[in-house]
């Protein structure tokens, strides 16, 4: 891949994370798993996992050896999780094309990774959504992490990938191989969060990326004042995305999935909202709409809709913002207005990271490191503080059993990583509904513009506000 | 509207314009019109308008009332233009709504226009795409520009909103009126375009946005390795905004309306191209559109479509993007390749304005300010050298008469402004062509990333390739 000049000074950029990182650091136990005990019997061996805290102090003087692998969607900043470990001095390879890379034994040494510091995307390893589930796939990850003497195998995915993570960690131990599972918390949804996980990575930097996007859109409807823009916005199920891109945007209505409000009642807001707009003058709007909103509606969860290998239905390909603007047109009978429909997904999932996402995944490579290094195995990285600036983050490592619980999926009952839901007693929640009053008849939009890498620190630095 | 903080740190950005234009200036004449001699009988008090040249010497002294205008679809600097009026003296009159705010008298005083300093979006005024045609609508823009005894009417358009300033500069001569009209060359389409004019405005910053987006984009399906991301660019009939795109990201295909192929050629194209990537084990790729495609295309534009009020073909309303997928997946037969379709428009038309296009806007407003005191009409502000610094730019007043030519329209002969195509000659073309076979197979993507503000000038003044 060849760079343009802003990807080749932002190979120059130095992530910033604590000073510490750099001296001699190890775990202490901090805690013991609050893992549900239902799930005992199938983590035999990992369910007494405690929580680890990283603090100052003399660590295992060892050299390590670590598989590394991206699992899932892309998300911004993949790359330097892996700069993380690399300058932490591991020997590192790489599984190609995902968790099937582990399976078939396809590898690449990584000894030079300096074009993809700070830089978007997985192509370094490419990435995929195999699940390593049978039998015969476990045992052959097994055989790959023992051909290639592991110390430990890094997963930078979702929580499909990190539930991955916690059954592979399960039957490594049971099998007596020595290769510890290091999960790291990837995911633009955002629905992979807890109060020890903050937030994911990439969130940052696609909201940005939206949001700059959504600006736009609303800058032009202002201007052209005849078409109400209905955004979709990528996200799974949860509607974090949608959240944070409102508080940076603040369109006139945004629909949080979690409301659960029958489609009914949506259908006639939207047409309220017009009607009242078309009483000031103003035939234009724009609309936000998460791409999960269909799981939470229950006249539309009955429907039949594909699903893919997790279980989860691939809401992507229901085009929810077109059913909408539908119904509306109905509900509105024959009043004359403009509807355009966008969706707004991959557009955000491979841009340059923000410093926010390139920060934290770089320290987030550390961590995953110095949790190889001390044998620590079938937990998650988790990074604290986010808020503040890198130097007063703290770090743990969590057991990955701890965020689990069992969910029926595909008529089976499964160990899963609970997706965590907007919350709607959360701050960022109440910050949202107290505000989004004024924003359906004032035109209060917000245009966050470009995601800038130079200049003021309040720009360069900034964190999601759902984070606040 | 509120305000981020970006917006508000573009807000106190001071446009770089030449030194000398703050000093005394005037015009001098460096040449006659070359308008086609067919045009004359049409334009009797305006054929024989010549060229003028901005030069440093005594003007005219005397203050001066402008009304201002904007006029067809939104594009990134047009407040810059105001700013440039402003700041030049004049008493400001804004006409709400586009040209319709002329024939309707709706105007806006223009007292106060800091906060759209450098912004995004015609909110100021709002635009339209009315044009003035008829006895009536003629006579009532006379009427409303005497009763605010406008010195001048600036009108920021693209080709169709020149012509109409043609046509009233001639209509308030034949009419006495003292009224000047200066036409300011807007379009994010780029086909507002000749010798004269390099390049209209919000066409840098329009294809910037998309740039960023496509970039982000191939780093996805470099990544996913799963999907052909067919990207459809906004830009009515020529395809400058696919090209300059084009140079700016590398993708494996971009397809130029102007070369003027058969469709069963593009398709078969794109299948060979899918066909040879997926020999080499690449199963994804991006291919973009540029939107007026259809109107090269001999099969299609036999069609029957939509036409706006100028007798423009509606290509925005017609999926070329999901129609081409179509035929290239029934080229395919059975083979299995996935392809995602996108639609930039509304992204980049009213986004934060580069430098470039801040600069060149508000420079265009100083322009067409000292048009308007010297008492010139029916001229459009031309800026030349555009890709050296702005202290290198040089000013001229074109006739506006001198870019016109007849054409059929709606059944009818009427004078306008020709489209300027992308010229397969010219050197934008010849550095895409001598450079794309290159990029079908390997993947050369570059990805420019979101717009600097800050920084190295090399990011944040860069020009459009196309004008290299």
């Amino acid at each position: 891949m060849a760079g343009s000049l802003l990807q080749k000074q932002r190979m120059q950029y130095k992530p910033q994370v604590p000073v510490w990182l750099s001296e001699d650091v190890c775990f202490e136990t901090v805690g013991g798993s609050q893992a549900p005990e239902n799930l005992r019997p199938l983590f035999p061996h990992t369910f007494e996992t405690p929580v680890y805290r990283l603090r100052k102090g003399r660590g295992a003087a060892r050299k390590v050896t670590i598989g590394v692998v991206f699992s899932g969607g892309q998300a911004a900043g993949g790359h330097n999780v892996i700069a993380g470990l690399f300058d932490s001095g591991a020997q590192l390879i790489g599984f190609l094309g995902g968790p099937q890379g582990i399976i078939d034994n396809q590898t690449k040494a990584l000894l030079q990774i300096d074009a993809y510091r700070n830089q978007g995307g997985f192509d370094l390893l490419g990435s995929g959504r195999t699940k390593i589930e049978t039998q015969e796939q476990l045992a052959a990850s097994l055989k790959a992490c023992t051909a290639h003497r592991l110390d430990g195998l890094v997963i930078i995915g979702g929580d499909d990938s990190n539930t991955n993570a916690a059954l592979l960690a399960e039957y490594f131990l049971q099998h007596g191989c020595k290769t510890v599972v290091v999960g790291v918390p990837k995911t633009i949804d955002g629905d992979l969060r807890s109060s020890d996980i903050e937030i994911s990575f990439g969130f940052d930097s696609a909201c940005k990326t939206y949001s700059e996007i959504i600006g736009n859109i609303a800058r032009d409807a202002l201007s052209a004042k005849k078409y109400y823009h209905f955004i979709k916005l990528m996200g799974r199920s949860a509607s974090h995305i949608a959240l944070e891109c409102a508080l940076q945007t603040q369109p006139n209505l945004t629909l949080i999935g979690e409301e659960r409000r029958p489609l009914k009642e949506i259908v006639r807001q939207i047409a309220e909202l017009i009607t009242r707009r078309a009483e000031l003058g103003k035939n234009y709007g724009v609309v936000l709409i998460p791409e999960g909103l269909i799981e939470f509606v229950p006249e539309l969860t009955d429907l039949p809709h594909e699903k893919d290998p997790h279980g989860n239905i691939e809401v992507s390909k229901i085009q929810t913002e077109k059913l909408i603007i539908d119904l509306v047109k109905k509900e509105l009978g024959g009043r004359k207005w403009n509807a355009l429909d966008h969706f707004l997904g991959y557009e955000g999932r491979s841009c340059l990271p923000t410093n926010f996402d390139a920060n934290y995944c770089y320290a987030l490579g550390k961590l995953a490191f110095f949790a190889v290094r001390e044998s620590l195995t079938g937990v998650i990285c988790s990074i604290q503080h986010l808020k503040e600036s890198p130097q007063k983050w703290q770090f743990k490592m969590i057991p990955i059993v701890q965020l689990m619980h069992l969910e029926w999926r595909l008529g089976k009952e499964k160990p899963v990583i609970r997706k965590t839901l907007v919350d709607l007693k959360g701050s960022a929640y109440l910050k949202f509904s107290s505000q989004r009053k004024s924003w359906e008849l004032e035109d209060l939009y917000q245009m966050p513009g470009p995601i800038q890498f130079f200049g003021d620190p309040a720009l360069t630095d900034s964190v999601p506000i759902s984070l606040m």
